[in-house]
């Protein structure tokens, strides 16, 4: 996209001819399986009415997102998950794909498609049944109904088996009454809740009886209710609400608070795939572990978070675009030479930037497979409980690393762009408001990595019991077990057997690079860390409850780890599959790399704990530090084809300072000073003059 | 502030009777010397009109940050920076507290104050003599001009010796002439230059002839240029500009561009404390060294990087205040007793929060000696070159570090709070976006450690040549010397005896309680991070001004980390001194234990460090984190007494979720369960019914 003077060229001075980057191949191999689609999404967000103005007020904002959710309904393609008879292609991955591009027109439109049509109408299309997919669905599709999706209370984020909203069955009048029954039940931070939305997905403990029998809370569950008059968009009898008002960022979006007083829907309202109530009362599901059902539900919901963690990805793209394209034009001081030096040729500058371009390539990358493993999940060609909780997991330890790398590479990439990167022109800040909340909805990013660790531990238990006859083979056993839960199902080529030399510190520096050692050291981690959790955490079992939560909770932070470390070692294998399907010998080479400073940076991050475990002697940690500095000096010609091949256009990066005009500037600045030194013109530099 | 059941009671069930803090004796403590004027500031910006409104367009938010400023000015004592004469009272340190309280009120408002007080008056003050304060101060003083700070250029932020713009002489007309010769020399980022300003100080590079002589460039001068009409509020001929735009924070004040073309100003508008331009065109100086001369007025303008940095403390105390207290409140899932848990008894809650309240208390305490290092030398009372260095290297080591602080306290308490902390009425997100420039302007931070870096190599160099003779000594040499630079020529109380037995591994754990032991681990790594990058950079000065750069940027991280490790270990001295001065045993208890927190958290941080260079052991290492865990669990239940001494009432937070709603919320919905259970109305959960 920018030309510049510091691409390698072919036939340098350089005895070997240095590696080139083919960028079209490259572009395509990060588009992966949805390129179609995501390029289709891209023009469409290159449409002006599609991009964020900043300094909208709210409510403007608010106007534009929804007719921009409008135009999107009308002129394109944008129902291909819902099911092929009702209009849609029953295309599950496409559909994300495209919906995650969007994040470049504006990430308010974004979420908003997201409430609307990830939340609000796949709700009705997974939690419903054919009745509601042919009441409601056809509205929610094409927006005449605008609808919130009431799960979040006031009182209760993350954790929404304990909602307070009840919904108690009236077996006489055959409707259900919705209640909030206390202040922290008010639901709250609803997309279209405050101005748009006329009816709302509402979350309530399902109470009912049979004919005869106490009354049961069967748990939360799902039912539609109506909650403005369309026309005149006032509320409904018995719903009130406020607005949340001014947000950090994502204000296109009318994010509201809603709560009900004894409103009645019809039976028939509750959204019963899962669970149903009869005429008489009567309740009946087709999974009888209320835990497991509750889970269930909240699975199908799980495309959320693959979204939000391609979305952050694309975030992370378009900000290292900008924030590379300026630091190979920008010149700040003078080098050895006299002349301004490029900011990228900064030995900091590449410190700061470069690894989070390999960041953001194994995010890509990690996403890529996320999407598969969704696909396979929800087209149904591959829908069994394992595979649906392995999804459920990967989501979960993919999402919390991708949204915290974003708002990283956010920061980082404005702070390295200076004052030019607070201007709101200049995208930077403004994604990094939008994206801010990436990191605490859709599941908070703490709770999700404690999920993995549960899963974590789970297996880990789970091998135990398997090798308990021949606790000689534990240590493989438990290795290929949580390894293959990490991978997602994917064949492995893990070289258990070095796992012996571990420590070793007469390893040459040479062996860094080395796929395995770097799969060894990351994988060799989580497993270690997920060991001796489950060691420090096994007396819980013979505790009473309160003693066993205080254990837990005193090794809560070690589990997070342990999180982290397995998701960031997931991103590490989908990237280095990724390397292994790349052709163009010269792109293979410099992507490897970028894989190494990947793998190499998430090593040096957590040196400490390799060197306090043994896992390295002091000498290879030094090895480390000085194999990332020689990575940085390899890729720093490389650097603008490396953010290029993220394939945005002017169109979609919008930056003035990566618009070529900071190079203009430049060039202008030195032709100045050329002329005028060259005309003798030149004023005297006082410490020139002899005195 | 706010009542918990947290806080410990006198007379508990433990043996011991634990510590107490006085909050009262604590905050006043914290606000340390200006406490008075601290506290005037803070009632000022009590008054809702001169708090921040979220939500406002950027022209309503200007107009009324521009009010705010009349007022101050009006009614309030802001003047105390100046000299007497001129109805200020001479007060630096006081006049900068109490700027800084100002961020609480909204940090548009500090900064605005700070362009037109700070930098436009400050400038005609320290950079001009009798006829400008006759002649300009006043108006400057009492906004009668609002004035701009033209230094940044849109080409060069930090290295404003390379500016464009150049004020040539003619002696004929007896004027200079302003002129911007290309586009990357216009002026950029100046607040007051969109809209409100009608005159500049504008940075240029001053270009006159001695009669006979060649023309000297002499090198940045300030002058002072009309820019505006001031009742049109047109741009006067030869000047134009651009407003900057929406900012990612600051909305408050009008940023803008400014360019001159050949515009005209007087010969005496030439700032002429350190150069001046007889009407001849003769150029004279009381500083020779253009270089020197250079650095000289530049320093002047320090008082901007220390009310950053104690503007940055003030917005990392808010936010804690806030996300604490909530977490204080907030309950979110069941424990093991089956009662939901209060978020701060979370252990990973404790490790992201009570840290960074550790940070806070470092960066107060730092700030203070600060101050007072400025005031002494702005004073008069100690104005020497070398104060004024010491000074310098000071506020260019805590800027940094402070603001860094901040950005990532207000990001994590963001994220502590959830969605609640998203919301703007919440103030998180508009403080971090507000000083989100606070890490790049007035210096950017990373050049800012540069600065210091090289003062340390500086001061290495000397102490190495002063022991020549003897190279036994010199390792205790340069330890006292580059301690002496770190603690701003404070008296020592080091063990340097201790540094014999480093790095051995039967220390127990309780030395890490240790003062000393903390000193030492921090002042070593300093130490041996300079001497290392001296010993690598020593080979530059026979190397041709090429090679040589190539060297210093191949080392320019380790530098900026030797800095980082050089301003940490201020903080922390500072903190050590602040306890000594405590004298209720149970506050210097607990702010022992903070204090250690501290320490052993940055300690952590480079754990490791530590160990590849051998100063811990694998188990000595492992014994800072467990020394952490334990002091997190001690420290929990002081949380809400930490952060009440900052003394910020309900009308400086603001925030919904800290002023006792969530807790009401929280006791609402507890009594409606208990009341329910009492009733026997619950209905029986699912999992109760037997089948």
């Amino acid at each position: 996209m920018t030309a510049t003077t510091e691409r390698p060229t072919t036939g340098t001075t350089a005895a070997a001819v240095p590696p080139r980057v083919d960028v079209a191949a490259l572009e395509e191999l990060l588009l992966g399986t949805y390129a179609q689609l995501r390029r289709q999404s891209r023009a469409i967000v290159a449409d002006p009415d599609f991009q964020k103005i900043e300094g909208l007020s709210v409510a403007e904002h608010r106007e534009r997102v929804l007719t921009q959710l409008r135009r999107l309904e009308a002129e394109h393609d944008v129902l291909r998950s819902f099911p092929a008879r009702l209009g849609g292609a029953d295309d599950h991955g496409g559909s994300l794909a495209r919906f995650e591009e969007l994040v470049a027109g504006d990430p308010s439109l974004q979420i908003k498609a997201g409430v609307q049509w990830g939340l609000f109408a796949s709700a009705i299309l997974h939690l419903g049944t054919a009745h509601h997919h042919d009441t409601f669905l056809s509205d929610a599709m094409h927006l005449q109904v605008p609808g919130a999706f009431a799960m979040t209370e006031a009182g209760h984020g993350s954790d929404v088996a304990s909602i307070g909203t009840t919904a108690e069955y009236d077996a006489q009048a055959q409707e259900f009454v919705i209640h909030t029954p206390f202040r922290a039940a008010w639901k709250d931070y609803l997309g279209n809740a405050a101005v748009h939305g006329t009816a709302a997905v509402v979350f309530a403990q399902l109470v009912t009886a049979a004919p005869g029998g106490p009354r049961v809370n069967h748990g939360v569950h799902a039912f539609y209710v109506p909650i403005r008059d369309p026309q005149t968009l006032e509320f409904l009898p018995g719903v009130g609400g406020e607005d949340d008002g001014v947000k950090g960022g994502l204000n296109g979006i009318d994010n509201g608070r809603l709560h009900f007083t004894g409103v009645r829907v019809p039976r028939t309202n509750l959204l019963n795939r899962y669970g149903d109530v009869a005429p008489d009362g009567t309740y009946s599901s087709p999974i009888k572990s209320p835990g497991r059902r509750f889970f269930t539900m909240l699975g199908t919901l799980v495309q959320g978070r693959v979204s939000l963690d391609g979305a952050a990805a694309n975030a992370s793209k378009i900000a290292l675009a900008i924030a590379v394209t300026y630091a190979n034009q920008r010149r700040q001081f003078a080098g050895g030479a006299g002349d301004e030096v490029v900011l990228l040729d900064y030995g900091q500058h590449q410190r700061r930037l470069l690894p989070l371009v390999a960041d953001a390539y194994a995010t890509a990358f990690a996403h890529e497979e996320l999407l598969a493993a969704f696909d396979e999940v929800f087209s149904g060609r591959g829908d069994t409980p394992e595979q649906r909780e392995d999804l459920e997991t990967l989501a979960a330890a993919l999402k919390p690393t991708s949204t915290w790398n974003a708002l990283r590479t956010l920061q980082e990439c404005r702070e390295a762009c200076g004052g030019a990167g607070y201007m709101a022109e200049n995208r930077l800040t403004g994604l990094h408001a939008d994206l801010d909340v990436y990191a605490t909805f859709e599941g908070d990013n703490t709770v999700l990595y404690q999920l993995v660790a549960k899963r974590l531990l789970g297996d880990y238990a789970k091998s135990l019991a398997a090798v308990q006859s021949d606790r000689s083979d534990l240590a493989r056993f438990v290795v290929d077990r949580v390894t293959d839960a990490a991978l997602h199902r994917t064949p492995l080529v893990r070289a258990v057997q070095t796992l012996g030399d571990r420590g070793d510190a007469r390893r040459s520096v040479g062996q860094l690079r080395d796929t395995d050692t770097q799969r060894e050291l990351l994988t060799d981690r989580v497993e270690t860390m997920v060991a001796h959790a489950a060691q420090a955490l096994a007396p819980a079992r013979k505790m009473s409850p309160e003693r066993a939560a205080d254990l837990f909770n005193a090794h809560q932070h070690d589990l997070i780890e342990a999180a982290r470390a397995h998701a960031e070692r997931v991103q590490w294998e989908a990237f280095t599959r990724a390397v292994e399907r790349v052709e163009d010998a010269g792109t293979r080479q410099v992507l490897t790399w970028v894989r190494d400073l990947f793998g190499l940076t998430l090593i040096e991050r957590n040196l400490a704990w390799y060197l306090v475990n043994g896992r390295l002697s002091a000498g290879r940690a030094r090895a480390v530090t000085s194999y990332i500095e020689r990575l940085l000096v390899r890729l720093r010609p490389h650097a603008q084809d490396l953010v290029d091949a993220f394939g945005y256009g002017p169109e979609h990066l919008r930056a003035p300072i990566a618009s070529g005009q900071e190079q203009q500037r430049q060039d202008e600045a030195r032709a100045y000073y050329r002329a005028q030194r060259a005309s003798g013109d030149a004023p005297i530099p006082e410490k020139h003059v002899t005195r």
